[in-house]
């Protein structure tokens, strides 16, 4: 494919979590178009195998890749921990006019800002299936061989954040069954931690897990070091663009909404993980 | 197509709920042979549209009628709730040697069952789906006009089933959310009602809730209902196997399991909903 400094870039999630990926990137960058693809007749992602997650993974970004995106955020974890080199292998064509499509998945962003923590520990709350694939604890260490890892499957809380449910007596009991063990949640050991939300779906549960946990304790996600990443990529390569396209000017119409199923829930749901109103979701097929 | 006695029964779900019906079905009818097709890869589907469902319940047809079905059991309520119809269309294709394939949802005998209780108050819990369809309380209402029906949706749920959780705190707070208004933690108004589960998740909820809401309230799900008149369908239309047949007298070999996503997971977390374990899961692809 042909990149050029005015296409879109392509986000993709199995639902809505990756919004809040989306948010930082809109943030750090306002010149730029986005398409953001939520997968969300097939979510969750999380509980499924990886060569499933793989199989979806590749089957919306051929969709984004048709919207002539110039770089794919694969904006959901579970994705990214699986499926980043499938996704790079195939749309790596080259020919004399042709470019491969980058890709830039969200792991290794979380653990550049777990690494940027004086914490010696790094407590990863995420799905069943990126615990399982261990992909944040080889990230973390290939950083930062002197950190110590813990993961945790946390396989109700996709569910939790998709039904908008964000604090209230069940998610605190949701999620501190998902602390239990950490020390997070005693002021002795938890100073010594970082707390890592390795699902673009748990930044709804931040306000909950902070008084959790306590003030003590850093909590991370990979949105705002995913957008950093995204936007040293696009400088880098001459795709950064400096103004607004003169044709589109308002930041209100930047994104274009994508969704496999439930466009009205989409919109509903979707403004607590964009932090924003969203205007319209075109329903598509994959 | 053809239907002939020595045919096995199909029998679908999202994933394993149906595995509850399942379970009646195999007592019910002890020399039938199964299929048991769980849509792992695509659970689950009460939060998604009546659209995708129907799609979705197409396609998991398509593949049990490949496999010389002679009865198609609908073990998901959602489904049952959107798709019954578009999947009798589907299969009805008529010739000189062809008959329709019969469906059996769940929703109906759910309905049987609960209006065979003097109990005028009926509340159901089921999925987002299958309440906003209003399928539960049509079906009941068409049985018996006096009844009064209440319906839940209880999203978190299928997600809970799903992960193996039955009981507990988080369960039983759950629980407690989604029967607050219904009068049935009270004795004093709790005799007066039935509790309808209407989702084929929520047997595996049975002991905590039935402790929730006390020895008082009966607790009905369809399973049973479902399994009563696939046999009366199967004695009638001459389909009724009467003895085992020669070449497969093992009960523990009379079902096929086959699953889209996870088998591995499938085995270990359907022996709860099934109540009996499960040798072996074959993965296909829909």
């Amino acid at each position: 494919m042909k990149l050029s400094i005015d296409q879109p870039i392509g986000v993709f999630d199995s639902g809505m979590g990756g919004l809040t990926v989306l948010r930082a990137l809109t943030q750090a960058l306002p010149n730029e178009q986005f398409v953001y693809l939520g997968d969300t007749a097939r979510l969750p992602y999380g509980s499924k195998s990886g060569s499933t997650v793989t199989r979806y993974a590749l089957q919306a970004a051929s969709l984004l890749v048709q919207q002539q995106i110039k770089l794919l955020v694969v904006a959901c974890n579970t994705a990214s921990a699986v499926a980043l080199e499938p996704l790079r292998q195939q749309f790596a064509e080259r020919g004399p006019e042709s470019q491969p499509l980058p890709v830039i998945g969200v792991v290794q962003p979380g653990a550049v800002a777990a690494c940027a923590q004086p914490a010696k520990h790094v407590w990863v709350l995420a799905t069943e299936s990126t615990v399982e694939g261990g992909a944040y604890a080889r990230e973390i260490l290939a950083q930062d061989s002197n950190k110590r890892v813990f993961s945790r499957a946390c396989p109700l809380l996709v569910a939790l954040a998709e039904a908008g449910r964000t604090d209230g007596p069940l998610v605190e009991l949701a999620l501190q069954e998902y602390l239990a063990g950490s020390g997070l949640t005693s002021p002795a050991t938890s100073a010594a931690s970082t707390l890592l939300l390795g699902c673009t779906h748990f930044p709804v549960f931040r306000k909950t897990l902070q008084k959790l946990v306590g003030e003590q304790t850093q909590l991370l996600d990979s949105a705002a070091t995913t957008a950093k990443v995204v936007q040293e990529f696009l400088a880098t390569n001459g795709l950064l663009r400096a103004a607004a396209p003169a044709v589109n000017p308002q930041p209100a119409t930047a994104v274009q909404f994508l969704a496999t199923d439930g466009v009205q829930r989409f919109r509903r749901v979707g403004e607590a993980f964009l932090g924003a109103p969203i205007a319209q979701v075109e329903l598509v097929d994959l």
